[in-house]
């Protein structure tokens, strides 16, 4: 096959329910199926794309935005007026491919200056450089009109670990993150900063390496507002943690500002895989809650084709996450609508105990209620919850047999 | 050997300087050393104590504090009367033995009742049943004089992913949380909060996994002032995270109200081991951390003997936990005042940048100055760190060698 | 619901095509529906069922076979006549409802006796008990007539690293497979043994621990013929091993002598979860490896109910891990015959260089011919294999689109 | 400092006792030190060297041999008079600096044609010009002189599950490896081959991930004697294993041909640190297993300089790792001698049951004997074990206390 036959997977017909469409709000960055296939073992074994040509091959999938590293389209050292020049030809041809931005970031990881650090660099010269990189990289999100500035902090932690203070690296990284926050209020910048965390790899162990972490981070920001997450599936699986959970978590906080959909086997080294290659339950009801709970912002894909692809056929990869998204989301709405799955959920919920004991809101008076009354745990250990058949629904509809 | 022989491990003589003294604040569970040896494949293999005898052993062990589980005491359906008296009877005896009580808290995971959750439960009757169980315990610790109440959220979790909205169930948590709060100020108890989080077992995934996680909840709390952390180092070593850098994180956030030191085999079922026995530089790492930024709450040891051991011998486990503390706070001292530490790390902060570019206070002018300025990253990057002599000389620390 | 209503799930009426079936050789062992509940941090919640009444259960949802744990049935330490009398009794029950009983097995773990090992532990006395209580089980399920006896090494392994010597253990280990196996042979009975490998829990690290380690060690063994392995999803699982991998080293091998369908999460405690509740991508490449292969052994689900399960509502666990696997059975049959996957793998098979180079068959000619051969390694890197194609397809029929 | 200046760690005086030297047998392979700091984020941060100068530096430092990876010297696609004068100028280069080659090996994973696997791979031309490297790196390594010629199978796996048959791909490694075998054979050359194991990384799941599938896949050889294994501490760490145990293993089974010594986070991407500067326990375990069982092959450190490190200084990981073995080999023969170590484990080895009872050696008398015995497994699981106090004094050597 070639390049310029169509990809049909599955039944693309014109009428399929599972294309792409602009209202889906997916979005990929240049560097995903830019990526060239390059790893810690072995050589790229693709030349990669122009940006243009992303953006017209990504346009005719069906997505609705296209995401941008620093030095995908400028050098970060290039003078001011071709950084400039760069920034409004990239907004044209975007515009052009009716696309969007929805976000911008800058690599602090590729450049050996890089390899100790960057906003957490013991060297007072690395940060100052570090923070010039990301400066310039946010006039040049502000010139494409990138409302998410997203900053992963690859290299911030550590190898040998007596080689930092972690309360002052955490203080550095605040007070920098404090810095970016006033530059943008200043400027005027309509840009809010998402941090991703990661918990290891590049370095032995990162700072900020969950979602939790991340959060508990920005709470104690001067501007916490500006501030909030991107969770990227890959990196909470390679903590083990449920990425579902992770999403829900940030989102109850209202501070979901991105998302990173892609796979990964658990425990591993970081594989950027097509959403939904492997972990199915935590893809379906990571939608299931992103669809439910009426996230508004972009569903980026960070996913990077295996190495084995040819040029040619890198657009399955992007292809087969949008649609995998787009089916688990009717799968997820069927399930809602399933009065079997309401059936045991309301039981479940069930209590014949006084109304005025089933509240947790304080007064000394349910407090007092609450502590003398005689309850019967025997009896409450008794109710059988029905999980087993309730999972096996999920699996079931999982495996499009409900 | 019989439990009456003195249990000489190395060296410990009258001068031995790695004997335990009350200054050290060590602590420890009644159901540490008291544990029977059960596990989930194997029943009890010793018969455990009586809590007079292990407040008695643990004192004469060097011991300061032990810590009460409201159900090794008395039970929690018992009456009032009944309930108070043994409050007062455990608090003759911690007071006999010259010990402190620094913690409480009660099981919320080894009744059937509990099986679908506490605080998070579906059932608002179990969720009912929770609080009362809890302001029972609370009620006895403020009697005992405990000044922490531990909460540990076993079997907050899901093993069907689709019995609870995660979401619901954070609201849940911080509801109970809430209205424990506001009991304790009603109350005038002198008693503060701290959730010790684990990420898995007895749940297939539990709510707040991880330090991050619930540092990140407790910024959501209405009154986040009463609420810390108690971390351990086997939970967080069970999510494959680096302990140190946890307590870190909430150090720096002013919340680390108390510590579980024990060990673990990375990413297996939970073994809390002995102290020091299996993640020596964490370990070493970590005892320098909450020497060195003065922390002031217990070292509590969450320490179970190994099955295979008689009751005569358990007390090795407590008595290694605390060597190995004192013998690591020795080296940190020592490793803190070696010159050839600080000439590494003094020569990685330097640098010959302009001084008003080596800060990241914000001023617009600043912000100017930095993104004009013109940096040689190749120069910044040629720098070496002398990161491996560095973390030579700490295992040499650690190996007793330097 | 409860426990008389007929289970539905999906659309089991009579032409249910997933309905299980004598013919798909599905077993459990009394302990699999029969669990209570218990686990490390709970008390059981379900009183468990007499042997009888399962395997009328076991029977009436379409089971094949139904194995035995020796505790289960008879103490160990009962007179000869008892034990005689308890398997006759077992085998006229498991006729009676139509089943068979593939497998049996003795716990080595339960007891305080286990607590240092059985086969391998150090005191001489707990290894002879140990093989007392193989042999007595090994007559009972002759007596039974079940050709597979299992031999899972819970307690084979450490916490001490120090306590073993690990070349003593495996030889105390191979001696005591080797005693079993004389024993066999000498009365003459129809039993071959199976090695469960599991790589922790309950011991810190345990002997044999995976797939691979039991192999080998099997080839080390005098009688090497009569031995193979019964491989757990669950506890490859934990390994963070592939468990489709795992079964096609021991199918290759020849020593796939049984199995244990179930799942878990990755890298976590033991959970013996419902077949195919996690593990969706696994679960399909492993029935249609053991389909396409002709395994010809008990498709065993060693699936332990959620705690949260009423005793009535326990079987959905058995009926759900049957279901899924017909389900997986059907979409492997539909998988192995679309043309569109054999186009990607044929195109990938092929290759224009001389035949005579394309064999790994040894000549010195072919080995002088292939040494001087010119290839063009840029010419063959530049093949793509349409692999994001290919795993899109295998996800879209896990899915049920395809 | 500066790169002239001496290196000391800790107290490296003539008489230092852990200085390295020739009879310890230290090997490195060129690629370690050699190592440019390149990962898959980041660009190199150091130009390497040649390798006269690596030879010199390390034969400088003590150590006694050094391995080659065939590219180092010379492409594999060079005439075969250019590689025979390559191969005869290293050899003359490590006599030159009195070394020795102990091993040799070949990259099958850094160019893209080895994308899709080597020996497995699933074009038949791939696999051809595999077996041409491969046979070139042998003959290089018969001029040279390695004895040992090691296999890592990088490449050999898979991304997309669906793209091979794991048994087909285990025929063809089998295939692989017999006809290099005999190649070796017919050649006369002295040399055997050793299978690294790994369980993932650069691919999602490799083949013959573990310690354990090696040695069972080379029982099916056709020539298993030639065949054995290099086990390394990192590849085990990622699968979690006990890589004291894995050695033990290969050791007990006679395969144990070659050792990487090194280090690594649990269960994270491919690290090769330092040996000894994580995993200290195991570290010191294995290094007594290797003394006390005679292990008479090369103790290759397979570590890679952290990227912080400037090209004078990585010298410094080199050394440590000679020095930790030294003091660890130190510690090991005086735990070896520790009266209070045999005292527990001589209690714990005896029995007073009837001397026939004790000896797993079959006879139909013994097995008649031990199944009529009237053992009381009660007291036998009254013994006390004392792991915790022998685990204690086995921290407090590694510590340098005891």
């Amino acid at each position: 096959m070639t390049a310029t036959e169509p990809t049909k997977t599955g039944e693309e017909t014109q009428t399929d329910p599972y294309k792409p469409r602009k209202e889906d709000k997916f979005s990929f960055g240049l560097w995903t199926m830019g990526n060239r296939g390059h790893d810690g073992f072995g050589e790229a074994t693709r030349r990669g794309f122009k940006p243009a040509y992303l953006l017209e091959k990504l346009a005719g999938l069906g997505a609705w935005g296209v995401n941008f590293q620093d030095d995908d389209l400028v050098a970060s050292e290039a003078p001011l007026a071709e950084r400039s020049r760069a920034a409004r030809q990239f907004k044209q041809q975007v515009e052009d491919n009716g696309l969007v931005t929805p976000m911008g970031t800058t690599a602090l990881f590729v450049k050996p200056v890089f390899k100790e650090g960057a906003f957490t660099a013991v060297d007072p010269g690395v940060r100052a450089f570090t923070l010039q990189k990301t400066l310039r990289a946010i006039d040049f999100a502000a010139e494409v009109g990138a409302p998410i500035f997203n900053l992963w902090g690859a290299r911030e932690g550590v190898d040998a670990e007596g080689s930092k203070d972690p309360l002052e690296a955490l203080k550095r990284y605040r007070e920098a993150i404090g810095f970016i926050c006033r530059y943008v209020e200043d400027q005027g910048y309509n840009i809010k900063f998402a941090l991703e965390p990661k918990p290891n790899e590049p370095r032995s162990d990162s700072y900020l390496p969950t979602a939790g972490h991340a959060l508990a981070f920005i709470a104690t920001l001067d501007q916490p507002d500006r501030v909030g997450v991107n969770l990227e599936l890959a990196h909470e699986t390679i903590a083990n943690l449920n990425f579902y959970h992770e999403v829900a978590q940030a989102l109850e906080a209202g501070k979901l500002f991105h998302i990173d959909l892609n796979d990964q086997k658990v425990m591993r080294y970081d594989q950027n895989m097509r959403f939904g290659s492997e972990s199915l339950k935590i893809a379906f009801f990571t939608v299931k809650l992103l669809e439910e709970k009426n996230y508004a912002g972009p569903r980026h894909f960070d996913v990077h084709p295996y190495r084995t692809e040819a040029e040619a056929d890198v657009w399955d990869a992007a292809l087969g996450s949008m649609r995998t998204y787009k089916i688990l989301k009717e799968k997820a709405q069927r399930f809602a609508a399933d009065p079997r799955i309401e059936a045991i959920l309301g039981q479940n919920r069930r209590s014949d105990l006084p109304g005025d004991l089933l509240t947790a809101r304080y007064s000394p008076e349910t407090a007092r209620r609450l502590k003398d009354y005689r309850f019967d745990p025997d009896r409450l250990a008794r109710k059988g919850y029905r999980y087993e058949k309730l999972d096996q629904l999920t699996i079931e509809y999982i495996l499009g047999i409900a």
